[in-house]
This record gives structure tokens, C-alpha cells and sequence, in this order.
């Protein structure tokens, strides 16, 4: 018989104890979760960012990783993108009733993966079992606590800063959609899901001067590029020769009717750098994905938008996505 | 026309953003929310906990509080109950598509009341919009960082301490079932949903040497005496006399079938302290809620067991409880 969760796993009493120990805990396990009460004591932090991130995403299980793998990197990717070494995580369930235990066990060893390659540790957690039409299989929330090792911020973009991406981009939308729809295409797309942290770590052992930082998540490139827009009120120009398109993505954003600008990725980042850096840190960025590239510059000419020029010269704006893009990407 | 949450609310877009600007943001604004990008960053913290939840309570709204106010209180009261002062706040929500904007904005306002009670802020977020039947309504996450005034602990117990309970029990779940199937009882029962930093701050003031605390949320008062009797192998022994449980409560027991003991509370809690302080304990407990009481002692007469003393001086066992005791409590 199929092992599944059961509302009484998430009573507060012997089974939800069970339930914690024998499939959550034994593979996550470390000095800090045993110490767990109510709340976990954590030694001092000199420069802590924080950050959380709910994952409700369908399918559970895709190309390139699953709801486990995409929680613990979303999570860490938030601090990475500030500057911050992940450390301390939550992990919060919630488990519709008769959710496989076997699927279970399989997120939480992707977890456990994700969090070696971050260097960081579930230090406390959450478990609730809801009826049986009150979710989709699973959500999870993890909250992130790390230590700033730089101050990279939308604060410190300027004119005459680069643009780099870190990688080809719009894998993760277009592999979730692949994966819902069930296309199938020659070459399967695989997301993009990864930790950033370690490429985050060598940027700054290289010393470059990194600006701001940010993973292209739900609204793609378009999003990040149109907030630091906003937000810094001067002009993100790029080439769109520059940007990196799987031909198997350009195909699914055909029969989706998107820009590829829209679609989220979960492992590739934009980043802002002093423009003396640019090729130092293209280069280390291509060490990762060779797809890497700078793809453009910070003027003012049109403040507060995003301009993307073709490959023929002609330029255009680039919004902020609106509408209906894909819903549960993440 | 009724304005709801849509899809697109939750596309990382235009939308997205007004709808946390407009309906979350407005309300729970601060320096450090202003300040977030990816992740925010934190003064520095000397003696962090850490602690998560999420909550998934049916109804959302009900007699005491609603789910914005439980989420806020039950997060801080896992600080609280371990000596740390509720600080910096995640908030993330799972909202259903078609939820009413007016509800949620009634939450966020409770949410609000609750963290000023708590003197701690909202400093990071995220909002995900899930597909009708995918969610009920609403869930949220709240993870919270304090910083630890003392260090209440369970691996403070020893033989000798008294326990003190901080109200009369039961009432949130037997208000959550009430609520649910609609029983109406003459005297309408009220969850003690209730944010305990303020209490337990005045205990620390007071000089009272806190061994331990925890509320005592799913699984009632008898998971907490288990948990504390398990982890310390010592033996709580209770004076059933001393609990006091209000009589609508009573009436609710009666038709679930179920004991007091299990059901949850989410604003009562349980307290160790050294038998001189006892009576001093009781007093400011008592201030706030005149049916606190010292219900019982620390032994070793059983090694990891509840003991429950009737009225009539017969012992028995109060165990851990199992089985389906009412799903979606919190």
C-alpha cells in the first residue's frame, strides 16, 4: 500500500511528531534543529539579511529539479542577490491529505542537496496537513536568515555601470509550462533551477565591484531591469543580440505568445558592475554558463525605463510585465 | 462589484506590485520594508531565535481574532515563550484566486494591531496567487527573529520547579469547532488568541527565575507536559482541580468527545519556574487572566510521564495525544 500523509501527521501529537522526525528531520538534521523548541537559539550576526519566499508551484516535480531543490535555492538566491552568505533557514509545510510520503522523503533529500551547496542549515520548521482539496499536493515556505559579506544594493547603481546576465535566460518558465502541458520537444528543457551563492562567492573573492544583484524570477529580466529602473530613476539599455535564448525555450515562447523577457528563471541573475569589471566578471560568469554575457549599460536618457536596442539598431521599451504570466512558476 | 485577488495579482508585474502596495504594504510600512529588495537587511543581533509557522485555520475569521491576528501572535508567542523580545517579521501569503480584497485588507489590519502589541515589524514579504481549489481562501507564513532577554529552555527543568498555567484552557479550538459547524451556545465562546511578549516581559522584570515556557497551540496542554516530560525524562505531575476550563468550553468537550487537555490554546501558556517564585509567578499571571494558576510540580516519580491528580486523589496518565484531533486549528 502507497504510504500517504494523513490529517492526524499534522495534529501537534504522536503522529505529526513521527511524521517530522522520520521523514523531515532525519535527513536534515544538525546541532541547531536539535536544540529547536519553540524557537532556535542562533549564535550572534554582525550584518544578518533576511528574506522569505513561499513555493506553490506546479508540477512538483520537473526538469533540472523539483519543489525541494527550487525552495532551498529560491530562499538562498534572495541573500546571494544582496550579498549575503545564506546560513539559517525555516522550512515550513503544508501537505494536502494523501501526499505520497515516498514524494515527501524525495523533496526533503533535494533539500538537503541544495543546502551543502549553500552551506546552510533548516534550523527550525513547521508541519500543518490540510483536507484533501485545500492544496495542491504540497507548499513550501522557507525564510532565510545570512550574513552580508557585501552591501550590493539597487542603491548603488549609476550611469555608466554594465549590465552582465549570468546565463541564457527564460528556462525555468518555459520547462514548467513544457512539463503542465505536457509538449514534448527533441531537445527537453530543462529549468535552470540552481544556488547562486558559490558564483556570488567568487565575484567577490575576484573583488569585483558588484552594484546590485538580482534573480530573475516571476516577470524575468523584464521585471528586474524595469524595478532598478524605477527605482534608481535613470536608464537600463539593452542589446538584445546579447541575451541568450535556447532554441528549444524560443519555441515554447512561440506557442505561449511571450517574450522570453517575461518568463521567470530560477538559477540565472542579472548583476550590476562597475563598468572596469565588466569583462572581469563576464569571464568568470562564462566560467559557470557560457551563455554569460554583458548586455548592456545604465544611462539617463530615458529615466526610469528599459530600453532594449536590436540587432538591426532599432530600440524599443521594455516593460514591466503585466497580465497573466504563467501562474505557480514558483 | 466585489473586488477579489486575481492570477495575474501574483505575476511578479504591474499587478503584483499594487497589489502588495496597496493592500499590505500601506498598512505595515517601516523603514526596513522600505528598504527591501531580494532580502533585507538587519541591525546587527546579539542573542537571535528564530522560529516559523504557517497558518491555515478554518474559519479565517472567527470569535477572538482572525488569521492575520493568530499569524502575528503565534509567531511572536514561539519567541516569547523561548525569553526573546519579537523583532523582524517575514510575512508570505497564499491567497486563492477570487478572495475577497476587502478580507484580506481586514487581515493585514489585524495584522498591524498584533505586531504593535508585540513591538516588531514586518521587514520582508512575498505574495503568491494560487488557482480556485488550490488554497482555502488564505494561508500565511510568519517567521519571526527576536532577540533572547533570557534563556528559557526546557534543558532548564529539574525536580522541585512548579508549573503554572497562564489562563483557563481550551478555548481556541473548542471556539474554532464551534465556529466551524456553526453550534451556537448561550454564552458564544471566544478563542484566547492573544500575543503573550507583554506578560512574559513583565515576568522577566519581575525578577521570576522562568525556567521554561511554551503555549499550548495543537495537541492542548497535554503535548506540552509530554514534550517537557519526554525531553527532561522528569515527571510533570498536575492537580486536575487547578485547571480551570470554562463551561461553554466544557459543553463543546462534551459533544467532540474530546478531553480539554489536547485542545488548543493560542494565547495560554505553560510555565516552569523555581518553586520560590511560584507564588509570585501566579500573582502577576493572574493579573492578566484570574484563572492562571499553579497546577502542579516537577518529580521523578514516573520518568517521562504526565500524571493527572483528580479532585478525589486517583492518579492517571495524561499522554501524548494522537489521532485526528480537529485539523486546521491553526
Amino acid at each position: 500500500m502507497k504510504k500517504v500523509v494523513t490529517l492526524a501527521m499534522g495534529n501537534g501529537g504522536i503522529e505529526n511528531m513521527e511524521l517530522i522526525q522520520k521523514t523531515i528531520q532525519r535527513h536534515l538534521q544538525n546541532e541547531y534543529l536539535t536544540k529547536a523548541e519553540d524557537a532556535t537559539p542562533l549564535p550572534p550576526l554582525e550584518n544578518p539579511a533576511f528574506t522569505t519566499d513561499s513555493f506553490t508551484i506546479s508540477p512538483i516535480f520537473f526538469p533540472g529539479g523539483d519543489i525541494g531543490k527550487l525552495a532551498i535555492a529560491g530562499a538562498c538566491n534572495d541573500l546571494a542577490m544582496m550579498g549575503a552568505k545564506p546560513k539559517y533557514l525555516s522550512l515550513s509545510f503544508i501537505i494536502e491529505e494523501g501526499f505520497s510520503l515516498r514524494d515527501l522523503e524525495k523533496i526533503v533529500r533535494s533539500m538537503k542537496k541544495e543546502l551543502s551547496i549553500n552551506g546552510a542549515w533548516i534550523v527550525t520548521g513547521d508541519t500543518k496537513v490540510v483536507p484533501k482539496g485545500s492544496c495542491d499536493g504540497v507548499y513550501i515556505n522557507v525564510s532565510a536568515i545570512g550574513e552580508r559579506v557585501i552591501s550590493s544594493s539597487q542603491e548603488n547603481i549609476a550611469v555608466g555601470d554594465r549590465l552582465l546576465v549570468s546565463g541564457d535566460i527564460a528556462r525555468h518558465g518555459a520547462a514548467i509550462f513544457a512539463g503542465r502541458e505536457g509538449i514534448e520537444l527533441a531537445n527537453s528543457i530543462e529549468s535552470d533551477c540552481n544556488s547562486l551563492w558559490p558564483i556570488v562567492e567568487e565575484l567577490i573573492e575576484a573583488d569585483i565591484e558588484i552594484k546590485a544583484m538580482r534573480d530573475a524570477t516571476r516577470g524575468g529580466v523584464a521585471a528586474v531591469l524595469n524595478e532598478w529602473a524605477m527605482a534608481t530613476n535613470t536608464t537600463m539599455e539593452i542589446e538584445e543580440g546579447r541575451l541568450s535564448i535556447d532554441e528549444g525555450v524560443q519555441g515554447i515562447c512561440e506557442i505561449l505568445g511571450f517574450e522570453p523577457f517575461v518568463l521567470a528563471n530560477e538559477g540565472t541573475f542579472m548583476i550590476v558592475v562597475d563598468q572596469n569589471d565588466a569583462m572581469r566578471a563576464q569571464e568568470i560568469l562564462q566560467k559557470h554558463n557560457p551563455h554569460a554575457a554583458i548586455v548592456g549599460e545604465v544611462s539617463d536618457s530615458y529615466p526610469g525605463r528599459v530600453t532594449l536596442q536590436s540587432e538591426w539598431g532599432t530600440k524599443r521599451f521594455l516593460d514591466m510585465p503585466t497580465g497573466e504570466i504563467l501562474p505557480r512558476i514558483c
